[in-house]
């Protein structure tokens, strides 16, 4: 009769969930805006608008097994709130659910890719969708700031790295992304060859790879989602963007969205990430049911 | 040189008038966030923005004959409300005008479109801009909330019934839908096909038929429409709901814009959706127009 | 780790709890601005800014056994809502505990107030403070709207009723409290004599009894609580309803704060609802502990 | 069944009423922010928030003969706009009635002054609630600011002129009005003599005249008024300007509320100004009421 | 240590820099929506969101040799402000800089545009970008309104220019284009024909002239740029008006971006404004560059 | 002709400098709402709302000595700024010039104090208007954080202490105040006493030392100061702090504004801080002109 303010459709307890949907709300590195801290809860507000049911996929998400489990408690530092989330996030992949956080700030991403590397059997990719590289060892003297996530993950976890949406950086980013040999996709690429040209490049380079796929709202066009942290225009539409997560869910096995920044629009962008999450879920439970993984009981 | 906050070029008096605009401030059903019942005054005040010339037309809406009623008196009910919108609107058409109404939910559609359909000599069709199927019998205990509409009007007025712009509902929606034959266009159908085949078909389907056209804001994308009570994201481009009107508008008996939510945007909605009245308008007249019947003197 | 969105410092499960809040997110009957529904949880994120720690009664909240059930689910009319809430709020009370709840729109303090009444073994008194006399049989047709409820309470719970901070109705209110002597305060009144000197008359006309306590936050001037539903000028202080509060709390078996429309503010009236919210359970448990009947285990 | 977006309980036609209230959408000299165009409009709309009947005089407003003419077309210049304004509000005054003006700025008193003085018997006094001295001869080359309006109604209409609530101006406006034995009253000489010894000294100095009245909204503090085009803190309280009004409506032959800008609040300022105009015409048609002139036949 | 709050990499002083930005915040004949006075210092705090390189051009600001003037000081009519800023940007031209100018509204490019002209040994063209022709002599008799700069710059400085994005204006500005052969393309041309061919229409109308760019933000879509002063339904998207900058930028003498009212969004506009802002300016270095005029000294 | 966007009437340049002006946007340790960063940039916008000259103490800042400075480049870590604002604001200190830092967040004080402390001949006392005591020895894990800031600056700088305003803290730190007899005064003591009596106290107390000054803005009720960090009612009124200002300032050697959070109101917040810092320079040049020290020659 009462009911918790979780993520609308999340009527799974953690033992039975096959996805774990958690909020982050730091935001403690964020170079121009701050607020993405207030993201988690907007998101989870913004889930009331949507139907239960996904036309594309034929799936009722109430069907689903989708646990929220809340936000990470609150810690000042990144570095304290990495290692936290890091304690937190393991178990999860452990359990053998799917992650899925919602920022937050970038770097939270880190401590996520790296929990879901150490426990899949095979090595894993990473598929990033940000209007910015991410890819600097230090921002202005802060190792993991948000600015750098991608630098770790290259570093720490995987070079099957691909990179859509991006189309801001320093010099020394995008020289480093070239002499690297880094897959990245700018919004003009992604105009210019259609995205599901792009989508069968990236498939072909992932091979049978499974993936962490993260999604920094940025790499949407401001049109579609102005609050941000670091809005860039030119950006990805909606469309593209959508189409990626059907494409790439399948073989994910974690998940993430970031730096919504809700105090810079009206409900749109927590929205719009919402809708994404909800794509993802869809495209993933689709997959997973042709082998019955994941039915709810009702 | 005093002058009413009106409509702006709504400069006939209701005798002489071709069209006559009227706002129902009523939001009562409204599920997710409210606020369409400062929608009237908000397109009003919008108005003022822009010039009194259609190019596309090349006609000026100062010829033309123009009269805004004002608003319905608030009742609390939805039951009320609709009884009395319908006392109101009837007259209107009776004395063969157009109606034309401004939202307000998408619930209060129901009695302008019986008016239309009881005054009219053949059968009329329905025409509806909308990204939910509103098909439900009832909602949570309400049969004339805004989210069961369609299915009230395909019940007691009309089974010439067309949508464009749907891509939310629950299952039940999508099924009936596909069971009673109902022709729906999503978006990405509209993508697919482009606007000017789905007008086509259409057109096709309507036969010589008159109909009502429903303009639910929501039908667009949240790019374009963020003020709205119900926003679904993949939605509409303004051009492609500019197509449908142009192309409907000269067979359109009845028209309407409803469920713009000016509280959750700085005017951006308001804006576009009395740009789409004047739209409306320019398309009906300068079709009337080959048949002389609605010149201002001035 | 991991925490749900609550009431910051709720740290007792339902069964040890003294103190249960709950939100119920219903604004149906809101005649001028709508938006109440969203209150519960703004309340929720704003209670994150206040330390644990109560000085002017020398208590830590953690201590205390404060309960957060979350929010009552949604229904559409104001009919279905009254009755679940009725049956939501029962037990709490049967339980022996303290309803606190957060609304909404004040129509919902009605089953709040019976169900307190109903397991209370002496009649109770109703406190309220409020901008409005909500004096009506019914509104525009709707008996339970929120403009009525104080009438409801007197006809069918108590005629021991005192209102603070009323300074609008229609003239049949005011004839009504005066030919009924209805003890009402206005804010001139208030000014007046000081809120000590009200306070003093309050408790002499109470005399022994229990009471019910509604803090309908228009009863504060705009310049406090701007994000309300009809923000009424010329209201009371902060440190006058505070005053209220701490007086008479000690003897409030149930307690609510309502029309909050946070739409309308940036977090202003969000946060001063739930410092009183904070204020009445620290007044309450202070008297309580007296008789040492609410200390939470740690 | 219909009703225009008027002032609500603005039921009398033109040649009936006793009160003509009418907008004047400019703001074109405002010299920090602009937005009082906007005012009127935003005042209509909060008036659907209030009650028809006042307490303090036993008055329902419905019982009145108010009109609202609507607003003043729009003029690009200052210069036009007087002019315009001027040609409009004379009939008001020449038919004997209460011009009451909704600006837009405060340069547009000037006509309404003039306007009032004309048809006046005797030699009528300027009473201004104002942050500012708008002394000056003219403002950065302006001769008709809305810095200026004082002076002009100095130079050009009265010296019986009172000034309440002033406490900003160059060095030159404060000489100006010591050596020109101006009587003016700063928050501050408020507060140490109490808004009632104030009033009684400006009764005493005023006579037996007529007044014009005009409050320019940022004589408030901007904790009660927010939204205004130069607010500037440390100002009178919302119950001191409340009592001026109560004590000098009656004797005022013309009203005017200014300097509202409703985009810079979300609708506190706007609803604190519909609300004095309130109580100017329920103090004002109070003590009319005396001599029964302008009850409204029902 | 401490730095200005200037336009970020903006790093020359006057005398080394070849590019000059200065603001203009007049907003004084804004006809609908006004508030474009405080685009400057938005663009300013928006450019900190960049970062210093273009990867399209290879370019980093930091290396160029910008200059950040300040604002120009505040006037209050349109005349003083036209005259003063002719005043202030002639001397930029003289010392053969490119004068950047950030509005305030758009009847301030008038100056500019006569001052690139005034110190250009050959006749330069006028490219605008905006949804008005702005053709009027005149605008409710204000000579030099927002609505007019188009036909002064027509009838004092040259007539080989050409509008892009134009959708709006009365019948008589359509004629007159129509009359006088002037360039105009609208959105719905552009989406026709491909931005690649109205460019290379353009650029064989244009021949070898030098040309003064500017940019009124209301040529795009308001999806795009929400926050203007009198946003047109239908607009350019913002690659289009980024591929016209990309391509007149090298021949252009002068440029500005006119007509955002950051009130009206949380920034996107100013974001978008100052992006195209430095998309000018690599576009211009980058075709200088092959001439090595304007590098940075570090 | 042009000017920078400075605060205004700071017509010094530094050398001939007495009052040095500059921001410091950093709010990375800000707990609840951050946002300070933006708050030096809003308080210069908002200085243009004002005249240059103060009536109460008869002086017009353009004949005062003040410089702006600029604002202190970004760092991201709190100790990385913490050190660098050390760096900058010593010079200051030792050129004998008066700092005036406006926040960001209150941690950037510790800097200041410990500047002009090490300057003074004599020991300083430190006076602080806050509604939080800020004695915890660090926040999370954080030394530096803004809820430290008096910790450090007694155990760091100065014992002789004064916090008025407090009203919020975990129990540990009002044990710490009791025990360490540390002097403050809640806003119930100041309503009690009166603010006269509290400074009467408060300059016994501190004899003749001279002081550092710092106005945190949550000191202010949120009627007064919406836009805040970390709001708390029953605050300060505007007066009360204007009082303290008053009365300090001629013994400041160092001042600063901080926590001031404009994002979360329309200027209300910049505006009425922007008035305070005037108010402490005009009370301190009044104090200084009676030695005739800090003439501006015109
Ligand atoms: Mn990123
Ligand atoms: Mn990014
Ligand atoms: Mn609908
Ligand atoms: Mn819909
Ligand atoms: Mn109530
Ligand atoms: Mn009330
Ligand atoms: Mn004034
Ligand atoms: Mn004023
Ligand atoms: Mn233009
Ligand atoms: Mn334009
Ligand atoms: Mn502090
Ligand atoms: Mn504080």
């Amino acid at each position: 009769m009462f009911h918790k303010p979780e993520m609308m459709d999340a009527l799974a307890d953690y033992e039975s969930a096959r996805y774990v949907i958690f909020g982050v709300p730091f935001d403690g590195t964020s170079s121009f805006r701050s607020g993405s801290r207030w993201a988690p809860d907007a998101m989870r507000q913004a889930s009331e608008n949507f139907e239960t049911y996904n036309h594309h996929f034929d799936i009722d998400y109430q069907d689903l097994l989708i646990h929220d489990a809340g936000n990470l408690e609150h810690y000042s530092t990144v570095d304290d709130t990495l290692q936290e989330l890091s304690f937190a996030v393991e178990p999860i992949v452990a359990d053998g659910k799917i992650p899925i956080m919602l920022g937050g700030e970038h770097s939270l991403t880190l401590p996520c890719v790296k929990a879901c590397a150490k426990y899949s059997e095979e090595d894993i990719g990473f598929v990033v969708l940000d209007a910015h590289f991410d890819l600097r060892e230090e921002y202005s003297g802060v190792k993991y700031s948000h600015a750098c996530v991608s630098r770790h993950i290259l570093n720490e976890v995987t070079d099957k790295y691909v990179t859509i949406g991006v189309r801001s950086g320093p010099r020394e980013e995008w020289t480093y992304a070239r002499e690297n040999g880094i897959k990245y996709y700018t919004p003009d690429n992604v105009r210019e060859k259609g995205i599901k040209e792009v989508l069968s490049e990236i498939i072909d380079y992932l091979g049978s790879s499974k993936i962490y796929l993260s999604l920094d709202m940025d790499a949407l066009d401001p049109a579609y989602a102005p609050g941000l942290g670091t809005p860039e225009p030119f950006g990805l539409s909606d469309i593209e963007v959508r189409d990626v997560i059907h494409s790439l869910a399948p073989r994910s096995i974690g998940f993430d969205i970031v730096e919504i920044a809700p105090e810079y629009d009206s409900g749109q962008t927590a929205l719009l990430g919402t809708k994404m999450l909800r794509e993802f879920i869809a495209a993933h439970a689709s997959d997973d049911s042709k082998n019955s993984l994941n039915k709810r009981d009702k």
